[in-house]
């Protein structure tokens, strides 16, 4: 009798990572993590699975459908998180008091939406988050931007950047156009600009949202990427929440600028509007030059209050999230992942079916001096062995037979050209690091 | 009107890592990965959830209980994985092609489970997994040992036994005894040894697995954990598997010394039975010395048939993982955490309010350095800034006002001591070295 198989498959949506991809992944968040804490920030880790009351706050209708929501063994409702932010302000409510603030944390960790899925878009993925909560100093919004900015470095790019706004520029312009109300039609309708200009903006600002043609006009005079601090001075100059976003703009550019952030990685853009309407100061957007269709990279911004739902301590806050699953998507449909799969770059070869422990004790030594090594697991032909080699992308291979033994030396394999030559033990070391050291 | 508060909590069985906690499971997760890495295992993920029928597989009602099972908005039967065994049977069903053979994978991610929680047990937790697939060649059961090994000295442990078994001694010895049919039964009282004694479960042997007395003594008389090699040899001699699974023993512990293992940290216990009936060679069962309570904190085995119910393909192999959360929450309850809750070792006091930029210029320069830099983000009063440092487990606060700009220098204040000095702005990095270096 065969029993039935099931067929391996993921869910719609989904995907595994494979090595080679998985490599970078980890690469990248183990990056992140250096440059966060090299700042100060701590980390956190909070449960995948909520109450879903928890998650859903207000967000109403929109997020449910995109909840992976279900009553689980003891009937309560839960849902699984579908960002970072939720269960910060959460745990921000339940802890401020223990961790002390400010508080300043990174969280790495997946989350789930159940919306539909297009290309580069899964329904899980990673979050990469970084926040500063309990203050309102510009302090905080300058170490944001330098955070990004070193991050993105740290992460290999030379080529970005960063776009900056802040929020109460465009609400304080709304005030004096006596437009306060229409604040979150206008931001819906800006962040549409990009995609399909300021004509149909205007005209969305007009029939949708309800200003006239000429208040339609001074909000897109503003909210140009070429728009520069002296025209939004003038432009604000009857607001003083206006006044106020644009001093903060200001100070953000001096500030960067004398703590040595490159100046041309740094851009005034108040067109950049982020359609959440909890923004409430400076918002960050990321562009890579090489990559612009995928979009900002590492966005976020300033709020007032992040945890209103669970607690009456206001706790206001800055922080931003790297982009890092969309941008391994991209990286890799643009073919700019690296072939290898394996994180090894020495592979030593089961040549001598009796030497096993010769092999592993060698492996041993060069692992203490920092060497990423593989013993390869069976004593097949030297072929075969050196085919899985140039498959995973091991770069040197290390032999030795009988004749080797008797000598006291080693076949030191480069990979890449195909040239072997033979060193004394003593000298293996340094005969990988010449060759890593050439390849690269 | 005011709005109604929803109480922040988590649900019973989760729990949120706080700074301390979490700086110490990362830095368990990074090493773990280093030491994987260093062996050529490579990373892979592979989705939270996953179609309910390849999760349950033949596993049946116990299972069942304690998945977190739902149908998501395509109406799909889903569950979030409970391990990451049966994830990579479904991976390497599916991509063996892709990856090749032998395929050596580690994985970290957390796995959900809907069971009672007791103490130190979560509903969700942290596995950390490596395996060798495609291969029954015993250089990988090795290698599973010598990873084991370095995995624990790397994460700090130095007084640690890891106790090694053969599932093929117990099968062999059974069989002689005309039991073959009996071995789950068997396996499931040796598991009960350490917690009722070599009395009770003789008792049970008898009673429940039905065998006969002399039967019970002759699986007793091996299944101790002072049995010798050469007393297993004897014991199995009728057998060819159990004189099989005692020479791959012999093999393992002669290679594993000649490769440098020392020898106090590696046991023959033939008492340790794993009583899940799918390994079927080697096991390991690894346990701190000094906290015996807790149980073996790295598991594993050889096994025959990883994805039988995915794919005809044959795939054995041998593998580990390391129960981390447990090992935190224990090292938690015996306060053996650190109390930092920072990763900087360096906070920068804002002291004057219009000097923010040099702050952050020297932060940065400190951080190319390697060190770990927070710049206060309030020009608060001193005495805030400082007891926030203490707080959070700063070692140096570094402090300028006017005075110091003026001369070109920096207070270097050792927080533990309460000493500052005054350096020259060149010298402030050494002088953090010093501090550093005196207080580990």
């Amino acid at each position: 009798m065969t029993e039935k198989l099931i067929e391996p498959r993921v869910l719609k949506g989904f995907r595994d990572y494979l090595p080679a991809t998985m490599l970078v992944r980890e690469r990248f968040m183990e990056t992140a993590r250096r440059v966060f804490r090299s700042y100060g920030f701590s980390p956190i880790d909070t449960p995948a699975l909520e109450y879903a009351e928890i998650l859903l706050g207000k967000g109403g209708e929109e997020s449910d459908k995109q909840l992976f929501r279900f009553h689980d063994q003891g009937d309560r409702d839960v849902a699984m998180r579908f960002d970072l932010t939720v269960p910060l302000a959460r745990f921000a409510a339940q802890h401020s008091h223990e961790v002390g603030l400010p508080f300043k944390r990174y969280h790495l960790g997946p989350v789930w939406r159940g919306e539909n899925t297009q290309k580069g878009r899964y329904r899980e993925f990673m979050q990469c988050d970084f926040d500063t909560i309990g203050t309102t100093s510009p302090a905080a919004d300058l170490e944001t931007l330098l955070v990004i900015h070193d991050l993105l470095v740290a992460l290999g790019f030379e080529r970005f950047t960063i776009r900056v706004n802040n929020r109460m520029v465009l609400n304080g312009l709304l005030q004096t156009l006596g437009l306060g109300d229409r604040t979150v039609g206008v931001l819906r309708a800006l962040d549409k600009l990009a995609k399909i200009g300021p004509d149909k903006v205007a005209e969305e600002l007009v029939e949708r949202v309800g200003l006239d043609a000429a208040q339609a006009q001074r909000v897109l005079s503003i909210a140009r990427p070429e728009a520069t601090l002296d025209e939004l001075d003038a432009a604000v100059a009857d607001s003083e929440l206006g006044r106020e976003g644009a001093s903060r703009l200001r100070t953000l550019f001096e500030t960067a600028s004398a703590a040595g952030l490159p100046a041309e990685r740094l851009a005034l853009d108040v067109s950049i509007a982020r359609g959440l309407d909890y923004y409430t100061g400076t918002i960050y957007e990321t562009f890579l030059s090489d990559l612009p269709g995928i979009g900002s990279i590492c966005s976020g911004g300033r709020y007032d209050n992040l945890a209103g739902l669970f607690t009456k301590e206001k706790l206001p806050g800055v922080g931003a999230s790297l982009g890092l699953d969309r941008l391994l998507a991209a990286m890799e449909e643009l073919g700019m992942m690296s072939a290898a799969a394996t994180p090894a770059e020495v592979l030593i070869a089961y040549f001598d079916a009796g030497r096993l422990a010769d092999y592993h004790r060698l492996a041993r030594e060069l692992r203490w001096q920092g060497f990423g090594v593989e013993v390869y697991p069976e004593a097949v032909k030297l072929g075969k062995q050196l085919n899985y080699a140039d498959r995973k992308g091991h770069r040197v291979a290390l032999i030795a037979g009988s004749q080797e033994f008797a000598q006291g030396t080693w076949q030191v394999k480069d990979l890449r050209s195909g040239t072997a030559t033979t060193v004394p033990a003593t000298e293996v070391a340094h005969a990988i690091q010449s060759i890593l050291a050439a390849g690269r």
